[in-house]
């Protein structure tokens, strides 16, 4: 099935289109350029990120192309008749090496690079910011929930809190950050995800009794069944009701998949739910929760034991709560073979000028211990500066390196078979068990340890002096 | 043109679908159902919150139908033969009733009404919450950063930290909310919005200098350049060369539009632009900066008397930060007109049974005074209890009131005609001037008076007697 959303080449700030006429009239199209992404600091006070939305990214630059409509538009708004011929005939031709989705990464490194015409890589840049900003925050607050949940079943619940059709991507970004499955059946569908939901409390009034909704569900549903009990009274009404049924199943030989407690002190509930359960041999019966789930819910909750299986978790995962964006930019680093920064008073927001690469170290035991940025020739120099103190040696011992930036998209064709989220959260698991404890605790705010190359260090430096007139 | 993405039947939870099939073979589609739309807490700790979002919901709506390939998907999910055949015809048939698009409205008021069948009622479920939850949070943060801006130019530039898709929405949602331009051509296009952006840094970058970077914009912009100064250093590199092409442009009978300030100190470095300008006798030139604004910061930025024309906002506003969600919810209240509730121990969290209006008051001042919400046979009943302390009665004294609730949609077809982003806008700023000061401030939490008539606290202590059982 074809998908709308991927032709979308108008979903851009016009700047980008401006900025690529006055490229095309300024005789610099076939200017070769180079745009680093990167983001600036980690979401939710956190150690680490989950780079997330590249399989997005790259449907969509291959399918990236102005339809006549968006020709005409464009004409309306002042855009000349051969720059319109030039879009009218446009696709993306460039190189992009990238980090892989569900990769654990940290700030201000390069995680994708784009290399083709001046024109083809700023047309592209809002696309990617737009793709990778986002599923990265989700799959980062899906990773941090994910990390305190021990093996209890994540749900994804966010659709109808998610912002508009953002919420379709943030179901997928769930899922790469360790989510099971989604109550979103678009996304579950398209990215051939296992979609989960039973009841609302609507269909328990929709019935004269309590007692007959559960009935008439799981006379429908038998065994996938898992009651709601919480619309009435949930001790005192639901359930007693939900393990009457669950008794009436057994004698026919079913099994009650679950109850769902949806409201109030989850704690509390969970262990007197859990309780009356077990003291009707209904052992079996999972506790669903949810409402209001947040990765400190989650932790507070099974530190204290309490009795649930699994979790449903909405507004604060797919919004990504409460930061609610992820930073990343996307800089020009090199035009025609010359590096290239845009200068700032801060030190920080100073870029990395030229093409780099991103190697990762490993400590003694096998776990990441610093990612360094150097130029292609300096792969075999282990020194670095950090980069949060730029004249502090960061020193590399370990013989296990490797390159993060892999070429995915070649002459514009993509080289490598995008992966479904199952797999990329198969990747993301992998990684986050090589992060040391201190990196994925987030109790505590700890820097992972990165750096750039002496060569990188020179340059900037040299650059800063040239680029600003005195 | 033909919009993909309001066919998205999919695009819900699963457990609408589940109780669909449920509710039908229960035989109970032709059960008449009326479900509310309301949300608890105005957004960013506001006192108001601007409803939008309405004709995406019902341009959805109206559009709403499995394909086959949804069909196809759902009996791989196990639903069943005649259930899939009465999906395959499906299309919503019911009664819309709703504020309109852009009004301001209050916590636990009813703002749209669904009436028809059982399931109908049910499946749109998701799709109602995603679009208004959504709309409601962007143009109510949109209508904050208005209400401090002064006559100034609000530019919506936040497609690039925008959550995925629901981008598209956001910059429709903020221009509801009062701002005039957005950086989004996707959303300018389809909603007949004006388009704004000039140049990122990378123009800059991308020329052997930042003047001959100027230079080639403004041959080819002309009047409509607008220079972005900060690249390299904005008062000793940027704005040195702007002036010395504003003057160029002056020579030759044009007018640079601006300059752009996108880092830095804005408040001090918008007075030293304004001064280097003038002192250049560049009265003329507007001054617009971006970076990270709020209604906060544009807020602090006036009342010390930036000398800035244009506010460009992105991520705080087209995510909303820092909620980033409303919490709307869609509420059974009648089914086959007996009144249904949802029982809490949380009184705030009852629901109100059974059909409504919803009433707005006025005072002597042609301010909005209070909202009342009441049966349809209590309208001419101008005394009610405060939602927020239900024992205390809220009496209105004005004459003049009107009925917020009309009907947009009959028989599943829309009665209205949808209004374009700029004419929700017009009625948000016409409504907005109705709201008094102490409610319209975001300095301050204030209560806007909100109560339910005797009739609804009346049955509300019934059912919860009655549906609770003992």
């Amino acid at each position: 099935m074809k998908n709308p959303f991927l032709h979308m080449a108008l979903y851009t700030d016009f700047y980008e289109l401006t900025m690529a006429q006055g490229y095309f009239y300024s005789q610099k199209h076939h200017d070769h350029a180079v745009f680093d992404y990167f983001f600036r600091t980690n979401p939710f006070r956190g150690n680490y990120t989950v780079f997330a939305g590249l399989s997005t990214a790259l449907s969509m630059l291959q399918a990236f192309s102005f339809t006549d409509n968006d020709i005409d538009y464009l004409q309306q708004q002042g855009f000349k008749k051969e720059f319109l011929e030039y879009l009218g005939e446009f696709t993306f031709s460039g190189e992009i090496y990238s980090v892989r989705e569900g990769e654990i990464v940290f700030p201000n490194t390069p995680l994708l690079r784009v290399e083709g015409n001046l024109i083809e890589t700023q047309l592209i840049e809002t696309l990617l910011l737009n793709t990778l900003n986002f599923q990265s925050l989700i799959a980062t607050k899906a990773a941090r929930i994910k990390s305190v949940a021990q093996d209890k079943l994540l749900l994804e619940f966010g659709v109808r809190r998610a912002q508009g059709w953002g919420g379709i991507l943030a179901s997928k970004a769930a899922i790469i950050g360790g989510f099971q499955k989604t109550s979103n059946v678009l996304t579950a569908q398209r990215y051939r995800l296992e979609v989960s939901g039973t009841m609302a409390h609507s269909w328990v009034q929709a019935f004269s009794s309590e007692l007959e909704a559960f009935r008439k569900y799981t006379d429908l549903y038998g065994n996938q069944s898992v009651l709601l009990v919480d619309t009435y009274d949930t001790l005192n009404s639901g359930m007693p009701n939900a393990i009457k049924i669950a008794k009436e199943m057994k004698e026919k030989g079913q099994q009650l998949l679950g109850v769902r407690i949806d409201s109030g002190d989850l704690l509390a509930k969970s262990k007197q739910v859990r309780r009356m359960l077990d003291e009707n041999k209904l052992e079996d019966v999972s506790i669903v929760v949810s409402n209001q789930l947040d990765e400190y819910a989650v932790d507070k909750l099974l530190t204290n034991n309490a009795p649930i299986d699994a979790f449903g978790i909405g507004t604060a995962l797919s919004v990504g709560m409460p930061d609610a964006a992820l930073d990343g930019i996307y800089k020009l680093v090199e035009v025609n073979q010359n590096p290239t920064m845009k200068v700032s008073d801060d030190i920080a927001k100073t870029t990395l000028p030229g093409k780099k690469e991103l190697i990762r170290y490993y400590n003694g035991e096998d776990k990441f211990e610093a990612d360094g940025i150097c130029y292609p020739w300096e792969l075999n120099n282990n020194s670095y500066f950090y980069l949060t103190d730029i004249n502090t040696r960061m020193e590399t011992h370990s013989s296990k390196k490797e390159n993060l930036l892999h070429k995915v998209m070649e002459e514009g064709e993509m080289i490598v078979d995008l992966p479904y989220p199952y797999e990329s959260q198969e990747y993301f698991l992998e990684r986050f068990a090589k992060l040391p404890d201190e990196i994925s605790s987030f109790d505590h705010q700890t820097f992972y340890k990165t750096g750039i190359s002496s060569g990188i260090k020179e340059l900037q430096t040299k650059l800063k002096q040239k680029e600003v007139p005195s």
